[in-house]
């Protein structure tokens, strides 16, 4: 996928959620065809010989490109969810946000000893929630996992989030 | 899609999210490959020759077949969200729920007069947020929108919330 084409069809919102925040809005990449279908190729061709067999999105913009790329990798798709949205047995972690903290959480059983998995979402920031979703995919005894994000904030150094030996890709850097 | 081996693989949970619900985990369907490939094939074979050009997922379940689905018929994926995540400007339809209402919004500018349109989600029970998200693509204008649903709960009419000449389908009816 060209970069610039992603960059150029990515909104950009000043002062969301609050003043003084340019945050980049994905919607724009999602409603259109050829960037939407580019972000899937590339993907693809990143993970195809992986052996991915679980794809991990984070709620809930995770879900959109988590979801057709575990289907185009033939693999099946886990959600990743905040507290209380998950109907039957979850493990959890808690971490720092820059106000308090926040807890993510997956079923249980959602991932096993025998699972690749590519943990997926829309933005790397800080990458507080990420990092804790990794963990859980640790704690079931995956036996490898990848990471990745459509865009990167480079300014926020998020990769450090993660233990070193972690392979991060993301498609868009700003 | 083998309606039996989606019933298989789907997970019941009684007494979920409060005493005396039986509640159907759709998650267990998207874990498992067979199931999610499945399921979007057989999305794909109903609506292929429609002519879609937009799909809008209902936050959140509906965003991860609907994600997969735009992008398999060359599409754009339109997220349908409660108040407040949209960051651009949006419109928004309010709905009766059991006890006092919901609203949902999309992006005002989601979906336009050349669009035909498919909403999906994961589950119809009484219809209430998905009747409003076609209320909202209705305003906007699209050439004609078709409705999805992965499962139906048959007791609960949930059909008689749309228009009678909506086109609604649903993969297995419970």
């Amino acid at each position: 996928m060209n970069k610039e084409t992603l960059k150029k069809n990515l909104r950009e919102i000043p002062d969301f959620p609050k003043p003084g925040i340019l945050f980049y809005d994905v919607t724009t990449l999602f409603k259109n065809p050829e960037c939407l279908q580019g972000m899937i190729d590339e993907l693809y061709e990143i993970y195809k010989d992986k052996g991915i067999t679980k794809v991990v999105g984070i709620e809930s913009r995770g879900f959109i490109l988590g979801g057709a790329l575990a289907a185009r990798l033939g693999a099946g798709f886990v959600m990743a969810r905040k507290p209380g949205k998950l109907p039957a047995e979850t493990i959890e972690e808690t971490y720092d946000k820059e106000y308090g903290t926040d807890t993510i959480q997956i079923h249980k059983d959602a991932i096993g000893k025998d699972d690749v998995v590519l943990l997926h979402d829309d933005l790397l920031a800080t990458g507080g929630t990420m990092a804790a979703t990794y963990r859980l995919v640790e704690r079931c005894g995956a036996k490898q996992a990848f990471v990745n994000f459509v865009i990167e904030l480079k300014g926020l150094d998020g990769r450090k989030a993660f233990p070193e030996n972690v392979e991060v890709t993301t498609l868009l850097q700003l």
